[in-house]
C-alpha cells in the first residue's frame, strides 16, 4: 500500500522553525526541551489504514461464507450467518446505517435498518419483495481495490472497486463506498455502505 | 515511550473470527478476500503520539527562546518572539483557547484571548497588572514527563509534569494538561492549556 | 424535517439518576449544584442538520447555475462557474475527495482530484475523453430527499435521492451519498460524493 | 448562557453567495433547489452545551451526595456511592483518564486509574497514603462558572471555576478543566479532569 503522505501535515516544530532559526534557537533535537522517563500510556480510538483493510477483507470473507453456508445448509444457515455478520460488522445498534446496496430498487432502495439489510443479503422477507438474496449467489472470492481512504479519528471512509467472483467464475464489479466508526469495544462498524453497478457506456 | 496498546481494540476480523471459525471459514489471510493493486491514497488528519511529543518539545524550546531573547534584546524582542510563538503554536485564531496559566490570579485567571496569553508570557499589559512575564524568568531547559495521552482524531490531550530549569539551576515543576487540534494547514495548535503548581503537603 | 431523537442519548444526570434516586439525592434542578454567572463562550465546529441542508441546496443551485451559464455564455462561462463551485463547495485543497459521479466509467470512474471533477462537470478535458459535461445538460431544478443523516462533529454524511429536472421537464433520479467536513473558515466542504443511477428492475 | 456565535461559521450557501450573486443566481430560498418529503432520520453523537452543563451539575450533585452518605452511613456507604459515581460519570472503562485532582501530591499526583480516583474521593487506600477522602469533607453545594466550552463532536472540554461550599459555609474555589466523551450508550463520560487551587498572590 503506497501511503501518500500529505505534505501539509508538518509537526509543530516545523511550524516554529522559521522564527526559531532566525532567533538562533537550538534545533529540535537540542537538550533545551526534551522528554524524560517517557512511559506515558497512550490511548487512541483512531482508525488506521490497516484497520480499514482488515474490515474490508472480513466483509469479503463474510459474504463468501454466507454463500457457502447457503449451499451447505440452506437459507436457514445462511440467514444465521448473515445475522452474525450484521451484528458483528455493521453499526445498526448505533443508529440508522446509510446503506444503499448494489441491487435494491425503489421504494426500498435504502436499508437504514437491520431488517432491511438482512432482507437484502438473504431474501425471504415479504416487506422487501424484490430481494432475492444477494449473498446467496454463489460467491467464491472478493477482491477490493481502493482508490482513496480518509481517516478521521474513530471514523473512516473508503472508495473504490470491489470485484466479486461467483462459483462459475463470473466476475461482478461494483463501485463501493464504505464508512466505518469504531465502537466502545474497539470494533470497526460499517455505518455507511453505498454500492452501485458501473454505468454502461 | 512505552505504548500501552489498548486490548479492547481488535480488528474486525477478530470480531468475526467466532462465527467464521465455527463455520469453517478460511483464515484472515485466505485468498477468499484480498486487496489488489493496492495503491490507494490515504489521507489522515489524525494526530499521532509523535506529533504530540514534537509539539511539546517545540513549546519548551519556544519558552527558552523567549527568555534568551529577553536577555539579548529586552522586552521588545521577547514580545516579538512570544507573539510568533502564540501565532504558530496556539489556536487563538480558531476560537477561545482554554488557557489557565501556572501563576495567574483572579479576576484574570483564565486567558481565553491572545492578548491575555501574551500578557502572561511577557507582562507589560495594563489590563493584566499582576502579570510579570512568565517567559522572562531566565528559563534554560524544559523537561516533559507525560503520564497519559489520549489521541482522538485531529485532537489530542496530554497530562503530566513539566520541569522548568532557570539560569540559576532552580527547577520549577508544574502539573500540566495540554489539548491540541490540527488546523487545515496540518499544524498542531494548543487549544487547551491548564498548568498548576503542585499543592504543598 | 422530522428529527428522530436517538433514545440512547441521555444526559449524564439520567445516567446518575439510579443511585441518586436510591440515595435520596436532590433532583437535577436542585440548588445543590448549579451554574452561576453563566456567560461562557461556547465554540463549536459541530455540523448541524441545518448546515447539511443548506449545503445540499447550495449544491443544487450551483448545478443549475452552471447549466444556465453554459446557455448564456458557453463553455468558458460554465467552466468558470464550475471552478468557483468546486473551490467553494468541495474539499480538494484538503486532500483527495472520494467522488464517484453518476455517469463516469472505467478507467476514470473516480475523481479524487479537482481536475477530474471539473472534467466531469463541464467536459472538454482530453484526459477524460468520456466526459460530456454533466452540468451542461440544461438543468433547471434540483430536489433532494434524504433518508438519513449522520452528524459526527465537524463531519457529516447524508444519503438519499436527488431528482434533477432539465429544461424539457425530464426528471433524472439518482441515489446519492454526500460527506462533508467543516474547514477552518467554518465552511462545509464536500469530501465524499457517491452518486449512482437506480438499477433497472 | 450567552452563546457567542463564531462568525467564521457560515453555511455553504454564504460561501457560494459571491459567485451566485454575480451570476444572477436565485436566492437560497429559491425553488431551484429544495428538499422534498423531508423525513430524514438524523443521528448525532455531538455533545451540546446543555449536555456539558447537565454533566457538570450531576458531578456537583454526586460530590454532595457522597458527603451526605458518609455522614449518614460512614465510609462504606460513601465508598459505594463514589464507586457508582465513578462508574456512571467517568470513562475509566474506556482507557486511562487524565485526572489531576485538586489536592494530590507526588508521586501520586495523577489518577489515571479507577482505583486512584476512588482513593482520592473516599481515602482509605494504603497505596495512596496521602489521600484523606476529598468527597468526605462535608460538601453541601457546588457552583460552576465556566469561562469557555469547546464542543468537538462526541467530545467537549470546559474550563472555569468551581466553588464548593461545605457544611460550615466555607467556600473553596478551584480552577477546573473537564473533558468529556460520549460513549456508545450516549452517556457523557469524564475523560479529563484537571483541578487546581488558585495560587496565592
Amino acid at each position: 500500500m503506497t501511503k501518500l503522505f500529505n505534505p501539509r501535515f508538518s509537526p509543530l516544530s516545523v511550524a516554529l522553525a522559521g522564527f526559531l532559526a532566525l532567533s538562533g534557537a537550538a534545533s529540535a533535537n537540542s537538550p533545551v526541551s526534551k522528554h524524560v522517563n517517557a512511559t506515558a500510556a497512550v490511548a487512541s480510538d483512531n482508525i488506521t489504514e490497516a484497520d480499514v483493510l482488515a474490515a474490508q477483507r472480513a466483509w469479503g470473507e463474510a459474504l463468501v461464507q454466507i454463500s457457502k453456508d447457503y449451499e451447505s445448509g440452506g437459507v436457514a444457515k445462511a440467514k444465521a450467518t448473515a445475522e452474525a455478520v450484521l451484528d458483528a460488522a455493521y453499526g445498526y445498534h448505533l443508529g440508522p446505517v446509510l446503506f444503499k446496496p448494489t441491487l435494491t430498487v425503489a421504494p426500498n432502495t435504502f436499508r437504514t435498518t437491520r431488517e432491511g439489510a438482512l432482507a437484502y443479503f438473504v431474501g425471504g422477507d415479504k416487506n422487501y419483495p424484490d430481494d432475492k438474496g444477494f449473498a446467496l449467489r454463489g460467491w467464491r472470492a472478493v477482491e477490493i481495490k481502493n482508490v482513496a481512504i480518509q481517516l478521521r479519528g474513530d471514523t473512516a471512509i473508503s472508495m473504490g472497486n470491489v470485484m466479486l467472483t461467483d462459483k462459475t467464475g463470473k466476475i461482478t464489479t461494483v463501485d463501493k463506498t464504505w464508512g466505518y466508526a469504531r465502537d466502545d469495544q474497539g470494533r470497526l462498524r460499517i455505518v455507511l455502505h453505498h454500492s452501485s453497478l458501473p454505468v454502461s457506456n
